[in-house]
């Protein structure tokens, strides 16, 4: 049982056998069971816990996969271990494009927009700085290990992926707005950044760098960036066109959600398909809807769409922290690593200290140099901020778990130094996301007592609801409409990125809204599409 | 890569190995993309094709499918064949139970519960009758096939499995409500009757019927009748009372919406983790949350919920119908068909005429024996009502195919007669599907032209909206609220249908909707847990 369509259309044989098998399928219904259970234990003790100081959804999560994982273990008597082996497919294929996408989708623009340079440069700079730290750092310091150069580089490019889930879950885009765009921005780029890497590992002889390699490398990046992140918007783009061409609320509302969901993920597919970044993509997708396709839809679209996307979102993150802790008892590679116990704990140690490291040595001297080039007072990130952003992007989580198990799973020869990796992967993702991930917070509060509404100064402090803390992200439409407000004319006049903003704005009501629809472009609605029931339930 | 997470936690090696072999996830890769970019223009086609006469999204689904299969099939030269075959796991796992839980959630209950007896007499008798006519009539005609007498029970068994998929596509709940009840209903029961059939085939020798195998055979279904029910009202009624008391919309709405989708699909997972009817489970899940639960949770909540289920549904049965579509060209197994096209031929005709005879031989006398229990006139089921529900409940489906492939997928020993077993399945489903289906709404405007409120005269008509034909089927708030209506009060006399509904009015008022919630019984909501965005829209 449990064949997704892509694995059905190619193994036929197989599946015919398994259809054959209804006892395999047994055990198979046996672990959704337990899935689905936990997902509801997880969502109940979530609740339960918002109200604590320490609240962390992902930790919960993390913790009751952990207990399921230990109880698994002692009641098979440590057999059935490898049953929780970790999936890159499952995760990258059906549980990451719903966060990403939603993240696109609820992001605030404007904000997003104006830091855009910075987060640039954090994610591409960055990105390369630490892989530079870590990388270098291994190959000294694990010399013994019978691994070779291009185990070294995955290694620094494996712990060089910030989990934007993870970060998603910390920082609160409405409390910390710049640190939640500065992280989170980084991380998307980052994401782009590490597939180049990894296509760089795998395709040139990194060793022996010189100046050819260097630029084809930012060659490749940049063609990447730029396909992914064009794939996303015209994604978007064609969703809008055509909901709003056919009018698709006239008949069913129904078709135009699973219209936005299907080719949101068709462009998350496509990208994968053709090698680009997929996460820049859905990212991307996920802003051009909101921007323009959200508002062709009917009312009761748009409502469910936010909800639904958030709540898949949701799902998908519990999920992933859940799963992740499951799978930590991978108990044969255990088994392999207790005989030497030190080294286990030195290894995953050493390599924590290096991820600290190599977060140290790109944030606080390219938030310098982006403070150069800032005029305003207001503009700069400040010390507090400098070490939030580098506390923040510290976690490590399922991306680098799947990456690991992508390099170190292989033949049997290097079976003993492959677990190695795999356990203090394990060791650094389990403590990063539970110790930083625990602390953030906490720090946060230290750090930023107050609303830190220093850089978007022209933003008005959005009251912060205690009903929906996940959902008020969704675009602030003052915010977004009006580039004339009073405090923000002084920025015109001294930020380029403003300027470039107000262009945008005037293409887009220009050009871009009377085709693709977009806030005030829509048609007029002859009836309202919403049924009686639900208008009911307004008034 | 696609792999879920059932699976996942089964093979591990197998999983090991796939993480290594990108290759093969590419391939992977392409047919998600293939299939996701179709079920999009199954969407925009179904939509352009709505104001047609002869609209049936299944039958341009099914199009569709059998275009691309043949599409793929000519490229590839005949030899993908096996790439489609189909997969009962991805059809009982994954898209039956959002379409069968959207069904019990958004099905009129008192219009169910008033026409129940009916309904179990169709489900259980009707498909007892159809199952043995069909039975005998393939002993004695294909007496010629290496197949024994488990195989021809099988055959009555495959053949009378009504597809309530495609029932709740060709009728509509608005404009023929006692048609959609009493066929739709059928095909609740009937599921769990097949279940019970499938495992009476294989547990007892069906060839020596005595009385004591017959009322083994009668507790059993009784039994898994009550447990199905009873688990899905259970589930149903744990999720309200878990959302009332814990009041979780005071936090976050997603939390509430993920609960129900879980808890639902929980309710199905365990249902078939017991060999339960899974079918009835999640319909009766189904019905109970729309009850309470929905009333509990938010006012963005109930929006969402609604139109997510309904787009979860509708997604599914397009899934379903462009699928058998693709699959239907099974080639190795047409192949071994071709050298005798005449005997295919015949077999499958004879199976359709076997199916004609088989539905009438029990349509006909129960709707007499129904309709002598009967008092009023209105009450009863007229001639045009008896032919149509003959009608509508010709067409196989899914469920068939998935049993035709659980029973005719053995040894090679048999493989010819299998072979052509499931190629008449394959015919007899699409041409029941496209011919019958096809069919349905012209004759339903012959025989009923003026809107059928003969039987349920007490409800008041609605006016039928263009705008959300899906979703006006939830349920109807005054229909249900107030027995007393005038019209009523003379029917409470005289039907004991609506004293039992009269008094489980008093008990769901004094002890159900206290403890579970409900319409009038949910909390005070101190500050609304709508999202300023959402008033903003409604005001």
């Amino acid at each position: 049982m449990g064949i997704d369509p892509g694995r059905v259309l190619l193994n036929a044989t197989e599946l015919t056998e398994e259809v054959s098998m209804s006892s395999s399928n047994h055990s198979s219904v046996v672990s959704l069971n337990l899935f689905v259970a936990l997902l509801c234990a997880c969502i109940v003790m979530g609740h339960l816990l918002e109200e604590s100081r320490w609240k962390n959804e992902s930790i919960t999560a993390l913790a009751i996969g952990l207990c399921t994982g230990t109880i698994i273990l002692v009641t098979t008597g440590g057999k059935s271990s490898r049953l929780l082996v970790f999936s890159e497919d499952l995760f990258f294929i059906y549980l990451l494009p719903p966060i990403i996408f939603n993240a696109g989708f609820q992001v605030k623009k404007k904000r997003f927009f104006r830091n855009f340079m910075t987060i640039m440069l954090f994610g591409t700079v960055g990105t390369l700085i630490s892989f530079g730290i870590i990388s270098y750092g291994a190959i000294h310091i694990f010399r013994r290990m019978k691994i070779d150069v291009g185990d070294f580089l995955a290694i620094g490019a494996i712990f060089s992926a910030t989990d934007s889930v993870c970060t998603l879950q910390v920082l609160n885009q409405e409390e910390t707005p710049l640190l939640h765009s500065l992280v989170f921005g980084e991380g998307m780029v980052n994401d782009a950044m590490s597939v180049v890497l990894f296509n760089a590992i795998q395709r040139f002889d990194l060793t022996n760098i010189n100046s050819i390699i260097a630029l084809e490398f930012i060659g490749n990046f940049l063609c990447l960036f730029i396909l992914s992140t064009t794939l996303g918007i015209l994604a978007g783009l064609l969703s809008a066109f055509i909901i709003k061409k056919l009018y698709f609320g006239r008949h069913s509302t129904d078709r135009e959600v699973a219209l936005m969901i299907l080719m949101a993920y068709l462009s998350y597919m496509v990208a994968e398909l053709f090698h680009l970044s997929a996460i820049l993509t859905v990212f991307f997708c996920g802003i051009v809807m909101s921007h323009y396709t959200w508002h062709n839809v009917t009312e009761s679209s748009r409502v469910t769409t936010k909800h639904t996307f958030a709540t898949l979102s949701f799902v998908a993150e519990t999920f992933i922290f859940m799963y992740v802790g499951m799978d930590a008892l991978d108990i044969e590679k255990w088994r392999i690593v207790k005989n030497s116990p030190g080294k286990s704990i030195g290894v995953s140690s050493i390599l924590l200290v290096l991820i600290l490291i190599g977060r140290a040595a790109f944030v606080f001297p390219l938030s310098f140099f982006s403070n150069l080039t800032k005029h305003g007072k207001s503009e700069r990130i400040g010390l507090n901020y400098q070490v939030t952003i580098w506390w923040a992007g510290l976690m490590r989580g399922a991306v680098s778990m799947a990456l690991a198990y992508n390099q170190f799973t292989r033949s049997n020869e290097k079976f003993r130094d492959d677990a190695f990796m795999i356990t203090s992967t394990i060791t650094v993702v389990l403590f990063s996301t539970l110790v930083f991930g625990f602390l953030t917070k906490p720090l946060v509060k230290i750090l930023l007592p107050s609303p830190p509404n220093v850089l978007v100064a022209s933003e008005p402090s959005i009251p912060k609801s205690v009903m929906e803390p996940l959902l008020l992200g969704i675009d602030d439409p003052e915010a977004d409409q009006d580039p004339y407000r009073p405090s923000g004319l002084r920025m015109i006049l001294s930020m380029p990125s403003n300027t470039v903003h107000y262009y945008w704005r005037k293409f887009d009501d220009a050009v871009m809204r009377p085709v693709f629809g977009g806030r005030g472009f829509v048609p007029f609605v002859p009836i309202s599409p919403t049924d009686p029931d639900d208008v009911h339930q307004w008034h």
